[in-house]
């Protein structure tokens, strides 16, 4: 008999899978295919290698094919899945040497997401990046670097195709550099490209950057980003690249900036073409539904990462926040559950973390007040800022907080975090509040640290309830 | 009519009541007594002013006497209230002119705690001291300073003895000290008496440095004393201090070191000898036991701040946990209770931070097993170390973590975080869980914050909370 578990995908979510599964049972076949060169490598570390603060791949891979083997999983690279039949149980395989059929007994879609460039116009044009892959991670990387300090030694994984890079090394570096999109990804590239001394364009449509992080954290990120010398063009339109070959310039409503590189980051699209008619449903950001332990609508076919949503653990509704630790946490419990120890794949609180150049960013929660009407709630919001440390001791940081509230029911809604003094992990507080469904009243009278080095006898988060849970009261 | 609010002691918790009850209720007459000159000072930032990185003892004051008064409070310094009498509702009170006695309509004991020298011999002899009280931190700062380098600038609040300490400037400093007692005190004053370069011993009892903090982190705490060049003398019976006038030598089961300068910091206990025979009852602790408002045993009658217990989060049992956060904050809701808002004085998680040279300890909850099983739990340990940060991003740093828990719920207990990049404020995530009753196995779930320079994909404290689990499920 054949029931060997199918896993589409060999990234963050479908190697957790594949690994959680084999060790729980280690007699079941395991099978992962990946149509690409490249497993298991950490989307979040390439801006600080583009930048040079990190200087080797290889360290941002956490598996190679070889310990994947060893595990006892079959890992087939260039194997791209073409078609899923949940009827048959067998999926489609594009394998080098043709065409196959698998049957599977539980089949894992962890398909991921890619970067979408539409509406920008002239995104194909040469010098042109996206920075959803190790590859385009690795060119900048040496394109960035002058010809006289190229150093092979920085492209140090068997997937990088030298001869595709290496090229990147020879040519002088650009001078001007586009940024089209100011989310996460462009604030932390603009940090890259100032450190390579380009002059530097951040093209936003909306009025601040990283506006998921909110408007009090949006406008720090701002003057930090202005205070690094980047050229910041908020609440811009209709931004084209041009250019005969290669990029030449940026058209936008506020003028044309002549540039020789670009990146756009202006988003990610779930990839599920796949399963587009396999009785999978989908929800509003078009990624898979699924239920508390990772299945879709299909008996057998389960979704994990980029490319499936999940419950938010505020609003109880289903939600795309598409980043690592819930990918690799969601693989991991689907991996359990199909070896046979059912384990929920966990809910949401939409948590993230931003450095800002020394600006540390954090958001939790629903902090958009239409979205939290939406979701039923009447949001009440308060900013403050407050001190690190206590006022006295060296590196003393102001922290900006908000915290949003219901004002009904008291409960914490969602938070956000700003300053350069361990702002950024703070926001694990507030995670943690959410998840337990706590009250700013509650939250006002948690007994939190106090030593002067670390933060002040009322921490920020704190003042925040407190001041939240007066407004609440009045 | 004479109803006015009394409160004895004008530091964190009294000044904090007697603050929020003035602006609460504008009209009530509010008195604080104060016996010395001091009030309203950081405690906590006294071995950072001793150790030369704090310069102004001024910047370590909330408040000054003027502005105490211009918030309407009439403080009283040199006021020391002797007597409480219940049934007449009146104190009486020396004054420098003599007693007086002064009704009350609700009385505030906030007269904080002491530092206790004995068993420890010899504690009376010149250049001995005890760190609780800014007297004895001036001394020290200028005593440790070397005469050329004498500044009377880091003298700045009003209430030094000018007289009493600038003679210590003009001493040569002291070229070998004995910190007797390696608890918070002990660890962070060995830091202090490190950077002014003295040969420094550390005798402790128990087995490590802070009990408090447990044996991980005890053991690491050790490392970094060692590392510093503390001569560190554990597992030491018997330590007497002895000399002529002056201290010259300290005397243990491990033998006689020849010393210029001594400090106890073997632990301080409530001064609750002023409500002793008032009907006012007593915890375990010797410290006052109050209600959910604060109240004491006798109606009117109330205590907030190092002097009194409080209901442990954990536990649910009155506990005495002596910190700055958890005495403003029950100064501040009891000022709001009397001024006609009842107002609960909030729970103690056991939430400390310390840092021990250049590693960041946190500690929260119950961890002591004995204590544990006491309060009617079965508990579980386990200690992991992971990185801070991504493997592949610069600064990362290792860091431990153990987690309690009850085997039978799997309710989270307590915890302790040790390492050198953010790993104290880490502990807010644990003391938000233990107040909201979290067991491990959702503590496991949460979704904490992940980006390369603040975080790897799994925070230290879910590795931790995944490892134990797994005890659990066993």
């Amino acid at each position: 008999m054949s029931d060997p578990f199918v896993v589409v995908g060999g990234d963050a979510a479908g190697l957790s899978a594949a690994s959680k599964c084999k060790r729980e049972d280690p007699d079941r076949e395991v099978i992962v295919y990946e149509k690409s060169d490249w497993i298991s490598y950490a989307h979040c570390g390439m801006p600080y290698y583009i930048k040079g603060e990190v200087d080797s791949i290889a360290s941002m891979l956490s598996l190679s094919p070889t310990e994947v083997s060893e595990r006892g999983i079959d890992l087939h690279r260039h194997h791209e899945v073409t078609g899923v039949d949940p009827r048959e149980q067998t999926v489609t395989v594009e394998t080098p040497d043709g065409t196959v059929k698998q049957s599977y007994g539980d089949l894992l879609i962890a398909t991921g997401a890619r970067a979408v460039t539409a509406p920008i116009e002239g995104a194909d044009l040469d010098d042109v990046f996206t920075i959803h892959h190790m590859h385009s991670a690795a060119a900048l990387r040496a394109l960035l670097t002058p010809p006289e300090k190229a150093d092979e030694s920085v492209l140090d994984a068997d997937y990088v195709d030298l001869d595709a890079i290496t090229p990147y090394f020879d040519r002088e570096p650009p001078e001007t550099v586009a940024m089209v999109g100011g989310g996460y990804v462009g604030v932390e590239m603009v940090e890259a490209f100032r450190e390579w001394d380009l002059e530097t364009h951040l093209y936003q449509r909306p009025s601040r950057p990283a506006p998921a992080f909110g408007e009090a954290v949006g406008d720090e990120i701002a003057a930090y980003v202005d205070d690094a010398g980047v050229d910041l063009h908020l609440n811009t339109e209709g931004e084209a690249i041009a250019g005969e070959d290669s990029v030449e310039r940026v058209v936008a409503d506020d003028g044309t900036v002549a540039v020789d590189l670009a990146v756009v980051g202006i988003g990610i699209r779930p990839n599920t073409e796949l399963v587009m008619d396999t009785g999978v449903e989908f929800g509003e950001s078009g990624a898979v539904r699924i239920d508390e332990y990772g299945q879709t609508a299909v008996d057998g076919v389960y979704a994990a990462g980029d490319c499936a949503e999940k419950t938010h653990a505020v609003t109880g509704e289903s939600d795309w926040v598409p980043l690592g630790l819930t990918a690799n946490r969601a693989g991991r419990a689907i991996g359990q559950t199909v070896a046979g120890d059912p384990t929920p794949v966990g809910e949401i609180a939409g948590t993230a973390v931003l450095k800002a150049f020394e600006l540390e960013c954090g958001r939790v929660g629903i902090i958009d007040h239409d979205r939290a009407e939406a979701a039923g709630f009447d949001p009440v919001s308060e900013t403050i800022t407050a001190g690190s440390r206590s006022g006295y001791y060296p590196g003393n940081a102001e922290t900006t907080v908000t915290l949003t509230a219901d004002s009904e029911s008291g409960r914490l809604l969602g938070g956000t975090i700003a300053g350069e003094d361990r702002a950024a992990i703070r926001i694990d507080t507030l995670a943690t509040a959410l998840h337990k469904g706590t009250t700013v009243d509650e939250l006002e009278r948690f007994d939190l640290a106090y030593a002067p080095p670390f933060s002040p006898v009322w921490d920020p988060i704190l003042v925040a309830a407190k001041v939240l849970n007066g407004s609440l009261e009045a």
